[in-house]
């Protein structure tokens, strides 16, 4: 993977961010049929991964598979199906309604992918997740402060050990069905102290409940070290989120005089302003 | 919704066949952000549709969001981002190794869906499936014994009730987590009974120990009173499936001396030819 990170083929100084994206599972048994899903659509990573290549970052986005993707957001669930016709015996044709942002979902998307300045790893399960993580990790050590990990993901926080799985598929048929789910290890603390430890570190917090929202992103930017723990509540993220430093908070809010505007911009603006600042603190 | 179903609309004497597909989620809160997810690629789901297509049903699908779809089995997982490119200021063209592929998909789909012969209608949550297919049903009533349910989506079978589900998200902080899954009531009686009564009905069984498979299925034709149970063995089930009748059970398997073929064609042959004899059996 180097190969793509040499500082010559980024635009900006050789920085590189892991942009981690979309929800993990848990299998519930070892034959999977069933098994616990954390709910991301990969929007915030997606969105996350066009403001960060547009600042010269090469990203390397790990994403859940059948979530959103960079450049794709503005098209409609199923796009082959819904924006193309056939028009005669060989053309296939792009509906004038959904022309932009086809183009610029294909044109934007392989000219990320042909520069090696996006790399693009999918991920199912918590296990994959975890894996291809710590590769990713160990790729990236040599960047030293260059490095950003922006985990945007949401990680199961509980898992079936496989040795307590049912091998086979759970029956239905005696009652209702207890189980008890493990603690999922904060694998966390071993990417920050082991796998990078050079890097900048930005997780984020998502509550339903705003009043332990803030309180769980204070303590989380202590007991891991994170640079900025960035506090989600589940309704407003999309217009608002708070930025949580060890210097004080950061409320980052989206342009609303402006339609097409995202809280990902200011968001990846103020990330690359702080991480500057550490690389050139860390030199 | 009755409107696509005149049988002057519909190539063979006015036959529709709700087809069921991808698996059911149940939330675990109540602002969800955790569920329970039932693995089904909707690939069965997705193949039986272009065969009963073929066979001149009306098809009414009613899929998991993000499952196969139909006319798209043989598309890469992202078919905008890897089978088109950009090749001037105003052109998209097909990659000439997807051009197959995109055109039968993008033309056998319209097609079905110009010709007012396929109804397709997303769930996620297993409230909203069984929601659905109750409306699907009591207007799939009046077709008597011309309508078949083809139910091959893989429904959960427990469900947190929601005066016991945690309204907001589930905290990690406290050790493992313990949990009481009631059964969901099996409403496949109450659609069998009362919403479509003179339906024909085709009902699936997935596991992974074939011990109890057959005899799961015989337990299933028997206690909901099924035309047909589908038994499926999870590693095989792409290329052997036993239809379990009250006359006996037939084997039904792919011909695997062409590479292109599906256990769906025999299967769905099969299907149209007790439901012809269903038809008769009821007039």
């Amino acid at each position: 993977m180097e190969r793509n990170y040499s500082s010559s083929e980024n635009g900006r100084d050789g920085r590189v961010v892991c942009v981690t994206s979309g929800g993990t599972t848990v299998p519930l048994e070892q034959r999977c049929i069933r098994y616990i899903d954390n709910f991301s659509s990969g929007h915030r990573g997606a969105t996350s991964t066009e403001y960060f290549l547009k600042a010269g970052y090469a990203v390397v986005f790990l994403y859940r598979r059948g979530t959103y993707q960079p450049y794709c957001r503005s098209l409609p669930e199923d796009p082959l199906l819904e924006c193309f016709e056939v028009t005669s015996e060989s053309n296939i044709t792009v509906h004038p309604s959904h022309a932009k942002a086809v183009k610029e979902a294909v044109s934007e998307h392989r000219a990320a992918v042909i520069q090696g300045t996006l790399l693009k790893l999918p991920f199912t399960t918590i296990f994959e997740y975890l894996q291809i993580l710590q590769l990713i990790a160990l790729s990236m050590k040599s960047y030293g402060p260059r490095a950003v990990f922006y985990l945007a993901a949401a990680v199961s926080d509980f898992y079936v050990p496989w040795e307590s799985m049912a091998v086979h598929k759970i029956q239905s048929s005696s009652g209702p069905m207890d189980m008890r789910l493990a603690q999922v290890p904060k694998m966390l603390s071993v990417l920050r102290k082991v796998w990078a430890p050079m890097a900048f570190y930005i997780s984020f917090k998502l509550e339903t409940d705003t009043k332990i929202l803030l309180e769980k992103a204070d303590m989380a930017l202590k007991k891991y070290n994170m640079h900025m723990v960035i506090a989600n509540e589940l309704l407003t993220r999309k217009d608002e989120v708070i930025a949580v430093l060890k210097s004080g908070r950061i409320t980052v809010r989206r342009d609303k005089t402006q339609a097409t505007t995202d809280v990902e911009d200011p968001l990846v603006k103020l990330i690359v302003d702080r991480h500057s600042a550490y690389i050139s603190s860390e030199s």
